[in-house]
C-alpha cells in the first residue's frame, strides 16, 4: 500500500510517500497555499513536490491546506492535479493528527495566521482561524502588524520610543512613515510583507523590553484560545505547531505555559509527533478505509522532525 | 473665473462649480475612491459628476482623493479624465481647508478609515492614515472589525455574551462563524464588507453597554491622534469630518471631547466650515495662483452642509 501526503504551506510544499513500513521519501517544492500564492502556483508546486517522490501509483492522496473552507477550491485543485480521488483536509485537522495521532487533545497552529482545534471523544471544537483581517493572534502576521504599528505610533508621537521604530524603518529600507506605508500597501502581498517582520520581533526580544512585551501579549492570546478549548472539552493534552512556534519554541513555550497557568490551566505544551505531510497521508488513508494500527505506528517511527 | 472641485469619496462623488460669487451648482455620482473601486470606476464616476455641472471651461480643477500617495495614480486619472491640468490633493488636505479655510488647526477624517492633519504657521503634522491593515482607528472599518471580532470571541467562548453575537450573525445573514468568515473573505471587497457593519454599532449603543464601550474605545483612539498633534504644534482649534463623524456627531463629539480632556486637552470640536468638494476647488485655485479673499469668503458663504 502506497499513500501520498502533502503539506501545502505558505512558504513551502512537503510531500511524503508513506507505506506500512513507514515514510519512504520526502520531496519539496515552493509555496502552495492557494490563499496566498493563487491556484495556479499552488497547483504547480504541489505537482512538483509529488513528482519529486518518483513514479508511483498511490492508493490514496491526502492534502492539508490552510483554512480550507471552499469545496470549489478543492475541486479546482483535484482537476488541475489530475487527482480526482484526492482527500482534502484543513491544515488544522492535519496538525491535530500530527500532534495526537487520532487521539484526544488541543492543537494550535502558529504560522502566518493561527487556528486551534480541540477533539475529545469525537467532539470537535474549532477556535480562531479568523483570518488576517479579524484575528490570527500569535501568528507571524499578528507579530509583524503589532511591531509595525508600534513603530508608527513611536514615529508619530503616540508612544514613547522603543527598539521598534528604527529597526522597522531599517528592515523595510525606508526613511519615514509615508515610505513605509507605500512599501507595504503597494506590495503584491501586503499581508506577507507585514508578516515577514515577525522573525525580527524574536531577535529584538533578546535585548528589548517592548519586543518581550509583544511576545507576552501574543502568548496571552494563544493561551486564551487554548483555555477556551479546555473549558469547552475538559482537561486534555495541548500541542502547538506551525513555523512561528517551531522556530521559536524556546522563547514561546514558557510564555504560553505561563499565560495558561495564570488562566488556571497547568499544561505542558508538546510539539508535533509526526510531520504534517504524514498526518495528511494518514487522514487520506482513513478516508479510504486503509488506516491500520501498523500504518500509524510506522508513521510515528519514521515521520519525525529532523 | 470658474473652478471645479471634486470630492472623490468611497461612497459617492461630489463635484462643485465655484465662481467668485460662490458655489453655482453641485453634482453627484457613485463612488470614486480608486483604492476601493478601482481606477476605471473612479474615472467614470468623477467624469459623470463633472458632466453633471453642465458644459463649462474651468480655469482650474481640483480633486481630493483618500490617501493619495501615488504620482502614477494621479497621472492615470488625469489621462482618463482628459484633465491634464487638474490638481490632485490628498483628502486630508481638502478636509483641513474645509475646516479652517487655510487657517491653523487640527483636522481628522473619520470615514472608512481615519487620518489627521495639523497645520500651524506653515508647519504640517500628518498622523494616522495607516490603512486598514495597520490602523484607521475610529473609522467605519475599525468599528466593524472590532464588532465582528467581539461577536467571534463571544461565539467561541473567549468573551461573555453581549449584544454583538446575535446581531452580527443576523446582519450578515449567517448561522455560525464558518459562514460568517466565508461571507466576509469571499466578498469582492472584504474591507467594505466589514466596514458596512459600523452603523449597527451606533444603533446598538442606544441600549447595549458593550457597543457603548466600543465607541468609547474608538473615541479614545481618535483623541490620542489629536493629542499627539496638539503636543507637536501647541494649542489649536480641532475639527472632525468624514461620514462616520458627520452621521453620528451627537454621540461621538462628547465621547471624543471627554477623551481629550482626560489627556489634558480641553477642546470644543467643530465640524467642517465648507464642503470638501469646495475645499478641493479652493486648493486648485491656490495651486493655479487664482486664490482670492473674495473666493474664500464666497465658498464659506455658499458651500455649507445642508
Amino acid at each position: 500500500m502506497l499513500i501520498i501526503g502533502v503539506d501545502a504551506g505558505g512558504t513551502k510544499t512537503e510531500a511524503v510517500l508513506l507505506r506500512e513500513e513507514g515514510a519512504v521519501s520526502f520531496a519539496y517544492a515552493g509555496p502552495s497555499n492557494p490563499a496566498s500564492v493563487g491556484l495556479e502556483t499552488a497547483c504547480r508546486n504541489i505537482g512538483k513536490a509529488i513528482e519529486g517522490l518518483g513514479t508511483v501509483k498511490p492508493d490514496a492522496v491526502g492534502l492539508g491546506i490552510a483554512g480550507l473552507v471552499d469545496e470549489r477550491l478543492a475541486g479546482s485543485l483535484k482537476k488541475c492535479l489530475g487527482l480526482e480521488d484526492a482527500v482534502f483536509v484543513e491544515d488544522v485537522e492535519a496538525a491535530h493528527v500530527s500532534a495526537f495521532l487520532f487521539g484526544d487533545g488541543v492543537v494550535g497552529i502558529l504560522g502566518t495566521g493561527s487556528s486551534f482545534l480541540g477533539v475529545k471523544g469525537g467532539v470537535k471544537v474549532r477556535l480562531g482561524g479568523w483570518g488576517h483581517l479579524l484575528g490570527d493572534e500569535g501568528g507571524a502576521y499578528y507579530l509583524g502588524r503589532e511591531a509595525v504599528r508600534r513603530a508608527l505610533r513611536e514615529i508619530e508621537g503616540l508612544d514613547s520610543p522603543s527598539c521598534f521604530a528604527e529597526d522597522v524603518l531599517k528592515h523595510y529600507g525606508v526613511k519615514n512613515t509615508g515610505e513605509l506605508l507605500y512599501v507595504i500597501y503597494s506590495s503584491e502581498n501586503p499581508r506577507g510583507k507585514i508578516a515577514e517582520y515577525a522573525p525580527r520581533v524574536f531577535a529584538l526580544a533578546e535585548t528589548c523590553a517592548e519586543a518581550q512585551e509583544l511576545l507576552r501579549r501574543a502568548a496571552a492570546h494563544v493561551a486564551e484560545y487554548i483555555a477556551a478549548a479546555l473549558r469547552a472539552l475538559g482537561p486534555l493534552p495541548v500541542a502547538l505547531t506551525g513555523s512561528v512556534y517551531l522556530n521559536n519554541e524556546a522563547s514561546l513555550r514558557p510564555l504560553i505555559e505561563g499565560a495558561l497557568e495564570s488562566l488556571g490551566h497547568r499544561v505542558e505544551i508538546r510539539g508535533p509527533a509526526v510531520r504534517q505531510s504524514c498526518a495528511a497521508a494518514l487522514l487520506a488513508a482513513r478516508a479510504k478505509g486503509l488506516l491500520s494500527k501498523r500504518l500509524v505506528e510506522a508513521a510515528a517511527a519514521t515521520c519525525r522532525f529532523k
